[in-house]
């Protein structure tokens, strides 16, 4: 491609930069990010050619824009780059919700253009901004790429040749399926982990509490160090799925308390075991 | 020293044999598993030096017992080397939780005897079983020691000089203060792992599930693939404190889950953002 234009140059956005050329799929690379520091270190680190002055000067004759922002400002992004969209130009997000992104999609077109390809990529650490994007982010990662009913085949294929030139792997699924599976993955496990670092902070010993804590504690809260702008974000967006998850853990969680109090500590170790026994069955998959 | 032992041979004490065997901190070190396999492998792997017959046959003639037991089998590994233990024998333990330990030790010895040392290395992984036993395991972590009322100071003392020749930093408190920081640190998200994998094991779209997990999943829920044995035995020995604080993260939870349902994002972020501010304040002392 002559031009590819990123929206967004955060952690995704900035690694997709850097992927795209690592793998020579583009000429230029431009892109744009409200923050202007942030497209200054892009340039500073080689991550873009052109740090453009606004989303619409970023989209301007691109052939493929990539919108890698918060999901709650995708109608925003569409509406900046609308006008500098040719007949041919391919939009494509990285947001972590999918549902949602249809929705503004067709809200602001008030059609689901057929050369907007929705899709997610599998990959990211708790870390945020272009300072943490990395070339190879991508590489073994899977992709979810959903597919609208208004759908050009050509668009979505260029779309998945474009991840899978830098090494990840595209599986297409319906954006309702999406967003439960990943409610359940990832969406519940943040906030999970945000609610328990938050118990711990507030508590009295908390500055004695944090010191005592090992390697365990350390992989378990990893994701509650991620962005609370993009997590506020993505729960709001989902949170149809997420709260019905949400409801269901409390549940389970009340469960596991009646059997502490009520000694039945058989029961709680056939539950220990039950999760330990599907996550080692599954383990070949998610490691 | 001339001989050690250790009283079960699974990470904790495989890795605790292979360490002072690098420290060269003993002549001959002895080791007994309830598992046979577990004490040929032991031998296989050149682990221990002799791996014997009975806890008894172990800990004759050895100058310093560890006791790596599942914790709530230390009442009845204390049985089985009592008869072994001349006036100098040096026993420690390493299990998690420390009240139980020694009350066990008080039930067992009618008194707590001054040349027991009660103790906690904070590492591990989700492995279990001596072939996961890693000499480097301690390097760099930090083991409690919970020393009490009738304690030998040199005993005390041999115990540290062991832990520090291994590599690790040696902290006392108490033992009541120690299960209450576990509790947190350790204890609790240990159930919430749990939980949480077992919450989606149980969805009937399980299968499609854990192929779309990604890193954060595969951290968060890491020590899910710990030993139910090990961690029925943790929470039921300090039930009073976890079971407590699996009642207040619940209690958060529900607040969470209040939030999304009354549309309260604001305050769903701000959670987020406190969650994350903790544990980036606190990341130096736990990475």
């Amino acid at each position: 491609m002559k031009r590819i234009a990123v929206i967004g140059l955060g952690l995704i956005g900035g690694s997709l930069a850097r992927a795209v050329r690592q793998a020579a799929q583009a000429d230029v690379i431009v892109g744009y990010d409200p923050d202007p520091e942030q497209g200054r270190r892009a340039i500073e680190l080689g991550v873009v050619d052109i740090a453009a002055a606004s989303a619409a000067e970023a989209a301007a004759g691109a052939e493929l824009i990539v919108l890698s922002v918060p999901v709650l400002h995708t109608a925003e992004a569409l509406r900046s780059v609308r006008g500098a969209l040719g007949a041919d130009t391919i939009v494509t997000d990285v947001g972590s919700t999918k549902s949602s992104v249809l929705a503004d999609v067709l809200s602001v077109f008030g059609e689901l253009p057929p050369r907007f390809v929705a899709g997610h990529p599998i990959a990211g650490t708790e870390k945020s901004g272009v300072a943490a994007s990395k070339g190879e982010l991508f590489r073994g990662r899977r992709v979810v790429l959903t597919p609208h009913p208004n759908q050009d085949p050509s668009a979505l294929q260029t779309v998945r040749a474009l991840w899978e030139s830098v090494g990840s792997r595209v599986v297409e699924m319906d954006a309702a399926r999406h967003d439960a599976i990943f409610a359940a993955t990832s969406h519940l496990p943040h906030v999970l982990a945000y609610a328990f670092v938050d118990l711990l902070a507030r508590m009295d010993t908390a500055d004695e509490i944090f010191p005592n804590a090992g390697g365990g504690f350390r992989d378990f809260t990893r994701i509650a160090s991620s962005s609370p702008e993009m997590w506020h974000d993505i729960v709001r967006a989902n949170h149809v799925q997420v709260s019905r998850l949400l409801e269901q853990q409390i549940g389970e969680l009340q469960e596991l308390l009646a059997m502490m109090k009520g000694g039945r500590w058989s029961d709680l170790r056939d539950r220990f075991e039950r999760a330990r026994a599907a996550r080692e069955r599954h383990l070949s998959q998610i490691e």
